[in-house]
């Protein structure tokens, strides 16, 4: 009988296996490391191995992926990060399971994040959501009437690579400048700081580190830093104003803040009202901001969500 | 028996109704004046007595209502132009209609015009799209998975309304400034010749004109009158930049561009992609961009396709 169905959230550096019963109760969670020799071809022989020891695959209902970088409809186009390039993994794990009835969905891991969270997280009950994960680099997610968005390239939610820094203008990974992702994930601030430490002598207890993290500048700013609180706010001021845009575009009911750089909690919404309510007058009073609560287990939730 | 639906566009101005059978072929259209006296307390009235001198009430099966202001769950909060506050005209059109089993939905109408395009217009077939629309102001619609989105406080797809310009940073009716609408709408492009005017002397067969429409620079633009050219250009990528930001939001499988300024066709769509597709490399190869084939009958359509 089948009775169970699968989130498996695939990592650059580890896969999360989450085993849900049909009632949605995780009853167990377990990790595979990611084996990224030969591009990533081992990766779902891996999966399919692990699951075996665990549970009979005749007792499967269903399996849903989340996997790091763009899909649409259930397509993966491609996952530097694994070594992947197009690959449908639907027909793939349907093989290795050797079960063709088996119901498979596949999203990016992002998209899947907001998933997680309208599924068991902070936004449990909303059904349009927009949750920006700032961790090394940015990651969103748009869930719109409770479904998630993958766009027609799998770019939905990529507000990383949205232009909004014409001052600092830095180089960002994706090939182009000023993307929000090189001032607002945790190497952003990192350099932003940096700007700001090179553009004038102002004193600055970041003055006595020679490298520092995001969460330095943060717990600086926090301590009252003068320099460390305006490039916060500066940083937190650039993702406001992608996050008026999102508003001008989708409206949703929820914004939902996860990632590394979220630890920082209230601090951090704060600086983000401040700067994004001004942007969205006189439409709009209130708009709700919540920090993301699943962690690192979003991913998961979200992949089992996509198949309910 | 119930054979009819209606979609009703209604204007500042006039009001569209158009009288559909259950397969979707519009049968008849009819305009009636909108009476703004009394805070538009006339309107509902005025329209629920042109339907009946049309058809029987309990011939129709539904009706839906394109209005100019914010709609989310089919309750109106504003519509300035008319002369109304928080309204639900769904509980009126029944009282009026006295038929409390009639299927009334309520859309705002730039998401409707962009769902009248998904349902009859030129981006029939798709199921997410985006649509600008370039009149006086800019009004934007989104479809997603075949629905409109309204927006929490209605305000999905208000593009009109994003801080795009620093350099001008025009007022908006809205009491911001720099807002896409001060650059990019009909009036915008006005207003944004009229800086460039003012900011060189540069020649321009614009100087000879004491007052002048934003076809005039059009005209003069595809003329070859090189301020003009770079008039358009600058409003284009404005716009480009907003469109560009769409895309890393909910990536639509179409952009459909409408409303006056449409009419220049190819060239305006040209001048748009030359600006956005810089902004979405290394992800995107190809967006479609196209003109709305349904001019002002778009939110009629729309309004029938919610009721559908």
């Amino acid at each position: 009988m089948r009775k169970y169905n699968l989130g498996i959230d695939i990592g650059g550096t580890s896969i999360k296996i989450g085993l849900f019963n049909l009632d949605d109760d995780l009853l167990d969670v377990w990790n595979v490391k990611t084996n990224k020799h030969s591009n990533g071809s081992l990766i779902l022989a891996d999966i399919a191995n692990s699951i075996k020891t665990k549970i009979d695959v005749s007792e499967i209902r269903a399996l849903g992926f989340g996997v790091p970088g763009p899909v649409s409809k259930n397509i993966i186009y491609s996952c530097v990060n694994l070594g992947w390039g197009q690959k449908d993994i639907v027909k793939e794990i349907k093989q290795l399971l050797n079960d063709e009835n088996l119901l498979v969905r596949v999203g990016n891991d992002a998209n899947l994040a907001a998933a997680g969270e309208i599924y068991k997280g902070v936004a449990s009950g909303y059904i349009n959501a927009f949750m920006v994960t700032l961790g090394t680099g940015i990651g969103g997610g748009v869930i719109i009437d409770g479904r998630v968005v993958d766009g027609i390239n799998g770019v939905a939610g990529e507000i990383g690579h949205t232009h909004i820094d014409d001052i600092h203008n830095l180089e960002c990974n994706c090939g182009k400048k000023g993307c929000l992702e090189t001032v607002a994930s945790a190497t952003g601030i990192v350099r932003l700081a940096k700007e700001y430490l090179k553009l004038s002598d102002r004193p600055s207890k970041l003055r006595k580190f020679e490298y520092f993290s995001a969460k330095i500048v943060i717990d600086l700013a926090k301590a009252g830093d003068e320099l460390a609180k305006e490039i916060i706010s500066k940083s937190m001021e650039y993702l406001a104003k992608v996050l008026a845009k999102v508003t001008y575009i989708i409206n949703p009911d929820i914004f939902i803040i996860g990632g590394g750089i979220s630890n920082a909690g209230n601090f951090i919404i704060k600086e983000i009202e401040k700067h994004y309510y001004p942007l969205v007058k006189p439409f709009i009073n209130h708009t709700n901001f919540s920090i993301a609560t699943l962690g690192n287990q979003a991913g998961m939730f979200g992949a089992c969500y996509l198949i309910k």
